[in-house]
């Protein structure tokens, strides 16, 4: 094992690159901008030049590289390929060849969200576990399942794409994937606001919610001030976000369940509603998987990439 | 690799054994009564003796032998350990080291329901699919889980149990679990009597039905011959068992999702039934998952047993 391995996580607004040591610290991190139109030509040669230079200012030969892990947005298979990445724009690559022609060391590469899965598995949240459910919520809801230590990636790189699990069939509004009552119409920051828009309408029970612009965030807050209704919003969040984790438990049976994204900022109050729920619908055996909030934050996804590469079995 | 392996597959009234050679085909098999009172020890001396009885009469040496794989009642973990079988009354127990002690050649070992599905991916319906999904309908719903090429058998050994995935949150009936709304309580030979039953007592519409049996044969060949309420009562499962199977492909995102089981002797009707249903359930880039029926009937756990051992990685 050598000295070095670099993390890269590639998103819609920047590229984040971290430089770590064979143990996993990070030793130094940046950011690239993305670049969404002219594909991936129009980024990691940009990505692959920030990297050579720190190594040239860091004195790093590429006999001290260990290699890189990246993580994309888009469905990619458990080869690295990536089939499709609509948000910047890419489609059929396989991102690891590309980078390793600009990189000249070796390069593992994977779903965002698996990498971040994979992140919290090695440094974070998930940190002594084999297997895994990560669970992202932010403006949707995605996430990454770790069996065994690895990332499951499906046949088709749709692994993990758990956000659109199929969890309540009185749902009448579409989600954004075209079907009804997935996950993601309850558990993201979007969820959150419907869930909240229909309460408020149901009657004029007063709530400080009434005076806001309502957002994940001053519904959690509404709920730590002892706001009544913000509380039955918080409740139906837990019911469905506890269902489906139950649901998905029930097919993987992890021994933890990590919650991220930018909803998770609301803290340990997220969990007090999710769990009774989980509990309740998750198969009995399946059902003591300890819940817990993501720790690495921003940083999950170059923890991952790099660990991708620093833990890989060739 | 050496030229012969053996599969074990323990069941709940014998132990079905089966001799491989390296790629895999089965050059003999037997079977050895199960006794299910005296642990362990009232079994696995029996089979380990009738293994050995059968390489002195084919004149196989211990040298000549890659090792044997064994799949069990009960949740095993992926490093063997053997936590609870209720139905041959079995406790923690490291199976594969038991019978290494007997039988002096390598052993791996796991979950009945995951062995079969391996044996289905290798050999089976499977063949050439890494990501697979193997559905058992039988008196219950049972499962295997094949995640790149490898068994999902979960931290506590539930992995692919699923069976007690939660699909209606309007069941009245508690399944076995102690929970209501399983797909078990729908998709099993017990389920589909159950469903036939409920809609029997909806109303007077004619069928042969209310002259049998109820079974789910009986149920099937009264869809074959054009019965009404019999088609009916088959929606309704395809209903609940496509929405369920789409639920855990929009986790997992299997190539294959296998049929096996008693109620899988009713044949192509039943993916008839089932299919338009996980279409619709599934997520959309999971949803192309093909169906099909399971190839190798009750010699899929022998054949998985075998396969654990002649694929394993180290």
């Amino acid at each position: 094992m050598k000295k070095y391995a670099f993390g890269i996580d590639i998103g819609g607004t920047t590229v984040k690159v971290g430089l770590f040591d064979r143990e996993g610290n990070v030793l130094d991190k940046w950011e690239v901008p993305t670049v969404t139109k002219g594909g991936p030509d129009a980024i990691l040669p940009n990505v692959a030049a920030s990297i050579k230079n720190k190594m040239q200012e860091k004195g790093i030969s590429k006999d001290e590289v260990e290699g890189a892990g990246a993580g994309s947005p888009g469905a990619v298979t458990a080869d690295g390929h990536l089939v499709d990445a609509v948000n910047i724009g890419w489609k059929e690559i396989y991102l690891s060849d590309e980078l390793e022609k600009l990189l000249e060391f070796p390069v593992k590469s994977s779903n965002d969200a698996n990498v971040a899965a994979f992140g919290e598995m090695w440094k974070g949240a998930g940190k002594g576990c084999a297997d895994m459910v990560m669970v992202t919520l932010g403006t949707g809801v995605g996430g990454g399942i770790i069996v065994n230590g690895q990332i499951l990636s499906g046949a088709t790189g749709g692994g993990g794409e758990i956000g659109h699990l199929h969890i309540n069939d009185d749902e009448t509004d579409s989600c954004n994937c075209g079907q009804k009552g997935c996950l993601e119409q309850y558990g993201s920051a979007t969820g959150i606001v419907r869930l909240a828009n229909r309460r408020l309408a149901q009657d004029d029970k007063p709530s400080v919610l009434r005076d806001e612009i309502i957002s994940a965030k001053t519904v959690f807050d509404a709920v730590k001030a002892g706001d009544e209704v913000a509380i039955e919003i918080a409740e139906s969040f837990g019911r469905y976000l506890g269902k489906g984790l139950g649901m998905i438990a029930s097919v993987v049976n992890p021994e933890v369940i990590v919650i991220g994204g930018g909803v998770s900022k609301a803290g340990e109050v997220l969990i007090k509603y999710i769990e009774p729920n989980f509990r309740k619908y998750a198969f009995p055996p399946c059902s003591h998987a300890k819940i817990t909030l993501a720790e690495l934050g921003n940083d999950a996804g170059i923890y991952g990439a790099a660990g991708l590469i620093l833990n890989r079995d060739e």
